[in-house]
C-alpha cells in the first residue's frame, strides 16, 4: 500500500520541479495513484469515472470525487477529501455523472493541467512520467504485493492447467488463485494462450481449448491500487515437453539468467538487451528471439525504460523492469519467460518468485 | 455488436442538435462507445487509454488512436482511423504514452469539447446523456449479447456454488460461465456477496467462505464493447430456503412481477416504483425495501432514468431499464431479484432470461 508519507514526498518532488505559482489540477487517473493512492478498480461500475487532485503551491492537496465509487477509494491520501453526492437511491439523479466534479473544477482555477488539451499539459505529462520512474519504497511494497499474487496464479497454473480446458477457464483459475492469494478482488490481465511460434506470441484468452502439446503462455499483470506486476512462464500442456521445447526453455533461461546479472544502476539497457540476445545469438537461434527484452513497470504498461534492440536508455536506481526472453519456433511453439527487478546501485532484486517450468 | 449505421445515425442526430460551426472532438471513453463502437477493454494494459473522435459538422467523422491499444478497437466504425505509432518493441518509446494523441488534438483545433474543462463540455456531455436514454436497434440487439452471457453466469451460479466455497472462487466460476457463453474475454463485475441484512446489500466478492443457510447475492454486469447487461438472483447457499427466506423470494417475484406489468412508453417512473412497493407494503415489509426499485441501462451504471422512492422521470419506447426490487431482513438474510426490459410503445420485452430461485 502507498503511504501517506510516500505520496506527500511525491507531491513536493513535483513541485520542486514545476514550481507553479498557482494550485495544480490533475484528472488523469495514473497521476491521482501516483500522488495520492486513488485508484477506482477497473473492475467495477465505477471504471470510466475518476477524481480530481488540486496540489497548492504550498503543497496542500484537496482530492474531490463522487460519493458513488467504490470503497477503496477510502485509502486515498490527501490533506483534504470532498466527497461529492450523485445517486442516493432515493432520488432520480438528473445531472450526468461527468459533471459532479465541474463545480470543484471551475473553484479550482477551471483548468486540467494534466490534460492533453491543456496549454501545460505535455510538460506536466512529460515531468510526472520522468518522475514515476524511480520508485520509492512504499512503491515497491506495493508490487510486492502484485508479484506474490502473481506467483500465486502462476503456481495453481503450473499445478492445473491440463488439456481440455480452455483458455478462457485457464484464465478464470489463474485469476481466482490470485485473488485469494491478495484476499480481494482484483484486475489481472495479460496473455493466456498458446503459441503455435512466429505467428501468435500473446493474447487474451480464448475459448481454444488446450492439447497435450502446446505450448501455453501465461505472461500476466495482478494490479493492486493501479500498480502491477508482469511476469510469465510457459506450460507445455499435459505432456513431457519434447526435447525441442525444453531447449527453447534451457536458452530463455539461460538467457534471462545472462540479463539480470548486468541490471545496476549505471548500466545502459542495450547492454542488458545484448546480454540477453548473446545467449540466443550463441546458439544461432537469435532470429527467434522477435520480442522485447524488457521494460519498466509500474503504473502503466509497458513504461521507461524500454531493453529494447536499439535501447538509448540507462537503468537508475529505483527502476522496476522486467526481463522477458522468448523464442517462438513455428512446427515447435513459442516460449516467453519472466521475472521482475528492483534495479539498485548494487544490482538488482529480483520481485517475482514463480517456479519457472515447462511442467 | 454496433453498425456502422447505427453510430452514423448517432452522430447525425448529436450534430442536429448541437448544430456546430467546426469540427467537435470528443475523447470521453462513453462517447467513443457510443458514436464509434470504439472501446478499450478495461482488462487490459490499456485500460487507461484512449482515442480522439472528430465529427465535421457534414457529418464525417475521423477516430485517432494509438497502435497499441488491443485489437478490439479494430471493431470501431468511422469514416477514417488514424492509428498512430507508440512503442514498437524495437526502439525506446521516449514519449509518453498520454501525449500520442496531442498532435491530432493540435491539428483538429485543440479543444476536447467533451471535457469538463471546456467551455462547452456540460452541453455536450449533457446532449449526449439525454441522446442515450432511448437505445436503437444494435444497441438492444448489443445488450441482449451482454444478457445471454449473463443468463449463462446465473445458471452456472445456481449449479455450482455450494457451501466451502469462498465469494472470490464463486465470482471466477460465474465470470468463466460468462466469457465462454460469449465466446471471449470480458469484464464481469457486481454484487457477489453474502447479505445478511440491512448490514451489507452489495460489493464485489470478498474470501468469505460461504456457508449453508446464507443468502449469496449475484448482481452483475456482463460487459461488451461497453455496453452491459445488469440483472440478479439469490442463491440460498447448500440449502432448502427456510420459510421465511422462500416468503422474501415470493414477495420480490411478485413485485417485479408488478413492476414489469406497468413498463410502457408514457408511464411515470414513480408508477412503476409504486406498484413494486405496493406488494410489500401489502404484506407489511415494505420498511425493508431499502434499495432503488430500478434504473436505466446501457454504457455506464446506473442511468436514467430511475425509478426510486421520489422519481420525476417517464419511461420512453427505447429506455432499457432494470427492475430490483429486494428485502433485507436481519435475521432472515438479504435477497434481491432483478430483470432487464426493453421499454416499447406496447409495453415492455424481457431481456434477461435467467432462472431466478433461491435453489
Amino acid at each position: 500500500m502507498l503511504t501517506a508519507e510516500g505520496c506527500r514526498a511525491r507531491r513536493q518532488r513535483f513541485l520542486d520541479r514545476l514550481k507553479p505559482s498557482h494550485p495544480v489540477v490533475l484528472a488523469d487517473p495514473l497521476h491521482l495513484r501516483y500522488f495520492a493512492n486513488f485508484y477506482v478498480d477497473a473492475i467495477s461500475s465505477s471504471a470510466d469515472f475518476g477524481g480530481l487532485l488540486v496540489i497548492r503551491p504550498d503543497g496542500h492537496a484537496t482530492l474531490y470525487h463522487d460519493a458513488k465509487l467504490p470503497g477503496g477509494v477510502a485509502k486515498a491520501h490527501a490533506d483534504a477529501v470532498e466527497k461529492l453526492p450523485w445517486y442516493t437511491g432515493q432520488e432520480p439523479e438528473l445531472a450526468p455523472r461527468r459533471l459532479v466534479l465541474r463545480p470543484a473544477l471551475e473553484a479550482n482555477g477551471g483548468r486540467i493541467h494534466d490534460s492533453i488539451a491543456d496549454p501545460i499539459g505535455p510538460q506536466v505529462i512529460t515531468l510526472i512520467s520522468e518522475l514515476r520512474r524511480a520508485k520509492d519504497p512504499d512503491e515497491v511494497e506495493l508490487l510486492k504485493t502484485c508479484m506474490k499474487a502473481s506467483d500465486a496464479g502462476h503456481a495453481w497454473g503450473l499445478a492445473n492447467i491440463k488439456p481440455g480446458m480452455t483458455e478462457l477457464a485457464a484464465y478464470a483459475g489463474v485469476a481466482a488463485a490470485a485473488y485469494a492469494s491478495l484476499g480481494q478482488f482484483t484486475t489481472v490481465y495479460g496473455d493466456f494462450t498458446v503459441s503455435p511460434g512466429s505467428k501468435k506470441r500473446g493474447g487474451p484468452p480464448t475459448p481454444h481449448v488446450l492439447e497435450a502439446g502446446e505450448l501455453f503462455i501465461l505472461d500476466y499483470s495482478v494490479i493492486a491500487q493501479g500498480y502491477r506486476s508482469d511476469f510469465t512462464n510457459t506450460i507445455c500442456v499435459g505432456c513431457k515437453p519434447t526435447a525441442d521445447q525444453q531447449r527453447l526453455m534451457d536458452l530463455s533461461l539461460a538467457a534471462i539468467a545472462a540479463g539480470a546479472k548486468e541490471l545496476k544502476a549505471g548500466v545502459t539497457c542495450q547492454h542488458v538487451y545484448d546480454a540477453i540476445r548473446a545467449v540466443f545469438a550463441a546458439a544461432g537461434m537469435a532470429e527467434f528471439f522477435t520480442t522485447h527484452g524488457g521494460h519498466g513497470l509500474g503504473i502503466s504498461h509497458p513504461e521507461p525504460p524500454f531493453i529494447v534492440r536499439h535501447s538509448t536508455e540507462t537503468l537508475i536506481a529505483g527502476d522496476v523492469v522486467t526481463l522477458e526472453p522468448g523464442l517462438y519456433v513455428d512446427g515447435i511453439g513459442g516460449l516467453r519467460i519472466e521475472h521482475n527487478y528492483l534495479v539498485t546501485e548494487q544490482g538488482a532484486e529480483q520481485l517475482s518468485n514463480h517456479r519457472i517450468a515447462l511442467s
